[in-house]
């Protein structure tokens, strides 16, 4: 029975080999399940992500434009954010959002943890500020509890905050799409559609700049390349950053990761559909009008894209203590 | 080895009826886990309990209001509505809801499935309606599939939505709190001074309307009965369903079970913190002003009525097609 279980793990480890070397040679790279170091500090930071005690009203939380259970965003053309206000772009996804360069349709965090502290603070988003989530947090005994285990001390600032919500954000990585299985050399993991649509998003040149692992998220481009991107939405990209004028309009490429999922499109949110988002970019990236048949298929390729999606046990909050500032949604 | 099993198995089970002999003999009930007969009906539930696309807005879900991150409330003094309308009563916990004798603080919902349409249409609330929930589900493959799956038929209209909510509310049990442990016979599930603080619970008279498995749900009680309760808030309580005059400030006795976890409290949410609810239930309904002591102790007892919260893996809403009504958060 010995002999059967090493035969068995040996065979298992030769296939795991055989499956590395067979990786096809493309432009994008299957997606890496998430490798989590510290899940303590994962699991304080899915608190906090999911804690709308971090807005000053205690009804808006990261998920709530974030939302995991509607592919990492809300899914509205711009968000709402506090006492109902109008926010000023497209929620981009927080899914995979650890292989951009950058955070922001304008790249202006550098990261994850730089990312978290901004809508905190922001008066049009979670209409908080650093100190106040900070003291807000030092009342709650069951998350000093938890700092304390996770950093191995109880004292609590904007960065530690800001640090695990971050960790978890890192975890929420969804690999297994039918897309990286066929990278990984399943010929049946797409149909002939499928596999004709990402012929075509390779030859017709979208694959310019949604390449690698995540389809996007490594560039700054300008959207209305060939022909100019019209617009409502008052958003300058890039520039508003560089201060350099020929970065207007120029946005972080999207990830095309689970884009079935991430609808509206656009940094403005106004393409609704797939099918509209493809014929848009086509002509104005790069200047081709895709037939019915064309955007079909590339619409079919894009659903591939769709990987596992982060399943977790819905975190449970540590209670208020008498001494929380109390959230102020009507003031 | 059978034999010693068996001899487990028989020990076991003497071991369970002994303990059920044990359960003591007051005017409160160890809650029972949830029994779940249909697990992909609650499955449905969950997903449209946690959907946003049952509001016009897309923003807003059961959850939003009653927070399974919580205690099953939002621990505002009265909840966030459509376009951040202020809501006219402070939101109930949804935990152990299927125990209460109707829903809504003025009974007005003979069960949960009548409540849980409620807020759907409310255009206060989620500003949706039941026509255009119907629609929205009934144009999500993923939601078609599912409707199928669990009725039998793939039709969807509101009493099966309703009925799905409902059926994932009911399993929102929570047993296994320290009181419930010392209900069936652990001396050393509570402390001197919660048992102190229980002991006055009972003796003071709190038990004449916070009694059964939930501590409350099972009558209707004029709110400020020996002294009247001052507040802002309009609610009439339950002559609002009566139409009768004597039913004025009459609400539903809330359930105490989680109470450390559902602040504020009181149908207006005015009373911030488990020591102010103490100090004006004393003194309106009791006559009784407890001393600082008394009221840490009883403080203490309540505390011990947190059970184990509901824990699931997050869900996975199915995404919307193209023809799937769009939110309008902004018109």
């Amino acid at each position: 029975m010995k002999a059967s279980i090493l035969a068995v793990a040996v065979t298992l480890s030769l296939a795991g080999a055989a499956w590395a070397a067979t990786v096809r040679n493309e432009p994008i790279q299957p997606l890496d399940a998430p490798k989590v170091t510290n899940p303590a500090k994962v699991e304080l930071g899915k608190k906090l992500f999911f804690d709308p005690r971090l807005s000053r009203s205690g009804f808006i939380s990261c998920n709530s434009c974030h939302n995991l259970s509607m592919g990492g965003s809300d899914n509205l053309k711009t968000s709402i954010g506090d006492k109902w206000q109008q926010g000023p772009i497209n929620s981009p996804t927080v899914l995979n959002s650890s292989l951009s360069l950058a955070q922001f349709w304008d790249g202006r965090a550098a990261s994850l943890q730089e990312q978290a502290g901004g809508p905190i603070a922001n008066p049009a988003e979670m209409a908080y500020t650093h100190e106040l989530a900070v003291e807000t947090l030092r009342s709650i005994p069951g998350y000093v509890a938890e700092f304390k285990s996770v950093f191995g001390s109880a004292s609590i600032d904007i960065e530690r905050i800001t640090d695990a919500i971050a960790a978890f954000e890192e975890t929420l990585v969804t690999p297994h799409s039918p897309f990286d299985l066929w990278l990984q050399g399943d010929d049946k993991a797409l149909t002939e559609r499928e596999l004709a649509g990402y012929t075509l998003f390779k030859a017709s040149g979208c694959v310019a700049c949604h390449y690698g692992p995540a389809l996007g998220g490594t560039s700054f481009q300008k959207m209305g390349l060939l022909e100019q991107y019209k617009t409502g939405n008052p958003a300058i990209g890039r520039a508003a950053v560089t201060g350099k004028d020929e970065d207007r309009m120029s946005f972080k490429v999207p990830t095309l990761r689970n884009v079935e999922l991430t609808y509206p499109y656009f940094h403005d949110g106004e393409a609704e559909t797939l099918e509209e988002a493809v014929d848009v970019m086509g002509r104005l990236q790069l200047g081709r009008k895709y037939t019915e048949q064309e955007t079909a298929d590339i619409v079919a390729f894009l659903k591939t894209l769709t990987g596992d999606q982060p399943t977790f046990v819905m975190p449970l909050l540590p209670p208020s203590a008498n001494d929380t500032p109390r959230p102020k949604p009507f003031e």
